[in-house]
């Protein structure tokens, strides 16, 4: 099977291929394993210095025949033999070079995912993210020692004599990031109270003291292009017994989930072992309680391949990288979850994420 | 006609419509002017608090029927009772939700670009680009600080008792730009000598008395998502005679085509005169000289319609925002480019760029 896409680096996918960025969008065609990708001639030196297995060639030549994108992409076909053949794409192609390519008779299988090989991480991408992880790790080490050296004064919390916020923590968190060469493109998590009892809410606002802190940091190496993701939960202060109840719940239900984890096993078991060790805490599984998927694969995207969740039917294989994030959410109590990343290994998994985890502060 | 997407607001269609960012994908659907976003329900209220104009509905409802996309989509066509009528979809559209949708008879039609109203930018669209070239020229102070305070050693530029390279200024410009809530996630281009002819390469290495430095910068505003864009050419040193008509070619080209800018204008007509004064200052137009377009629509995307160019069928209308950037490339004199950005008005054009050009510095 051949596959053909056309998108910029700003596809994961074809990120994957290239290693770097490419601002404007190129053809990318794979015939039995052999790639090329077709892109302006200004930008094919500095490819041809990143990519030695991947052939480049400008698209001016067959431009001076035509510009429509869908000519563009049947000329590729037939120069490189491929009329006849079914194409994969990825769901992204460009609809409309879909259809002029069909009216030609062109057969195209949509694929999801189109490069399923991006779960499989090798040495050298399992080190990126590692890289990122740890990175992402000092960052909790800055919120830690900013709650420690902040002080409770009746309902607020004091740091530098100012109300402590999400926002100055982001802030700050942001500042680490920049100057540790991790942007967010997809933001933080910074939230508190019945905020953080919304997994989806970002965070604002001042953060209470006995109330449950939820940061979950998931920054991307500029560089690398590989993501991190993590979460721990703080309380500044004195938690209610029933948060830490909550707390020692999902603690538990990502015990049981790394028990299970290694090459071979179902996702979909995974995640509904660590269910069942929330429900024995005593606390809801679904629409109230643990309300989301146990966890997920990480790479070039901050979610992708497998999915560690309750109608997955991914098996995880040596290679993938994965996180594992329990949590707990009501209204009344705050949110818990703890987030960690692992890979799999032959034995069983490694954990990548070498961070400890603190509640009390 | 009625539009539908399925995208998150990475698709800056999808940030038109919400206004902010949402890092899931979920369904639009326009009809009759009335639009409706179907959406994870944790992501409703914050959703609602910034949009009183774009009804937003839970998309769990129908996720209890079916999970799988083209279904979803189907459904909600049943329910806004268009089965039977024509859809516009963004060429974005995922492939295999079309695929799905045609089977059941449903007619999509692609179309590029599939928000043109974004091309006519409001008063308040207008202010947040404004508002982004404002910080950007703070930028090209900052470089032009550095430039002035550097001293020529042999054939080298000393900087704080370091070679001046790009990357220091790139270090320099990032650093201002994260600290003036903008961002770059194209990169910038602040690149020397033989690479400043390349218009692509983004910039390496020590910078060299005498050699022309081009200094492109295109960072967005974090929170209005806004781009802004902008050049200018700067040679520490004394250049060649002919950097010097380099430059003064150049810039009566930006001028020329100025001139010419107002409603009605065709866009080709523009780059044409700007392309003859090239030529009459002596220089190459196409394969040689000038090799690229002479200005692009910029908003939510930092290249969008309407296109300057040799081949675009544009015609400028009130509100258009758009770049004008001439450029002349030789790798034995170096790359000159210029940009300004400009809004056109009834009587002609508005400069938004107020920022001088130095070229000697």
């Amino acid at each position: 099977m051949s596959r053909m896409h056309f998108a910029n680096t700003r596809d994961s996918d074809m990120f994957y291929v290239v290693g770097g960025s490419i601002s404007d969008p190129f053809f990318f065609l794979e015939k039995e394993g052999r790639r090329t990708i077709f892109l302006n001639a200004l930008e094919i030196g500095a490819f041809r210095e990143r990519n030695t297995d991947i052939e480049a060639l400008p698209i001016e030549k067959l431009q001076k025949k035509t510009q429509k994108l869908g000519e563009l992409a049947y000329a590729i076909l037939a120069d490189s033999e491929l009329l006849g053949s079914e194409i994969e794409v990825s769901r992204r192609f460009p609809l409309d070079v879909a259809d002029y390519l069909r009216s030609k008779d062109v057969v195209l299988n949509v694929r999801t995912p189109f490069m399923p090989e991006r779960a499989i991480k090798s040495k050298s991408e399992i080190d990126k993210i590692r890289g990122a992880l740890e990175i992402t790790g000092g960052a909790f080490r800055l919120i830690e020692k900013i709650l420690q050296k902040s002080i409770i004064s009746d309902d607020s919390i004091i740091y530098e004599s100012a109300t402590l916020t999400s926002e100055l923590l982001k802030r700050e968190v942001a500042t680490y990031f920049f100057n540790n060469g991790m942007e967010d493109p997809e933001g933080m998590i910074i939230s508190s109270g019945a905020q953080a009892a919304m997994p989806h809410h970002k965070g604002s606002g001042p953060i209470r003291p006995n109330e449950t802190i939820v940061c979950d940091l998931f920054p991307r190496n500029r560089e690398s292009g590989y993501f991190a993701d993590m979460t721990r939960t703080y309380v500044k202060g004195t938690p209610s017994p029933q948060t830490v109840k909550m707390y020692e719940a999902v603690k538990s239900a990502q015990d049981k989930a790394f028990e299970l984890i290694k090459p071979g096993a179902k996702a979909k078991v995974i995640h509904n072992a660590a269910a069942k060790a929330i429900k024995e805490a005593g606390f809801e599984v679904g629409e109230k309680g643990f309300i989301h998927s146990l966890g997920h694969g990480l790479g070039l995207d901050v979610h992708e391949t497998p999915s560690i969740s309750s109608n997955s039917s991914d098996i995880l294989e040596v290679g993938n990288v994965i996180t594992i994030e329990p949590g707990l959410y009501y209204p009344e109590y705050g949110g818990i979850r703890l987030e960690d990343v692992l890979v799999v290994v032959p034995e069983g998994y490694e954990l990548l994420t070498l961070f400890d985890k603190r509640f009390l502060i």
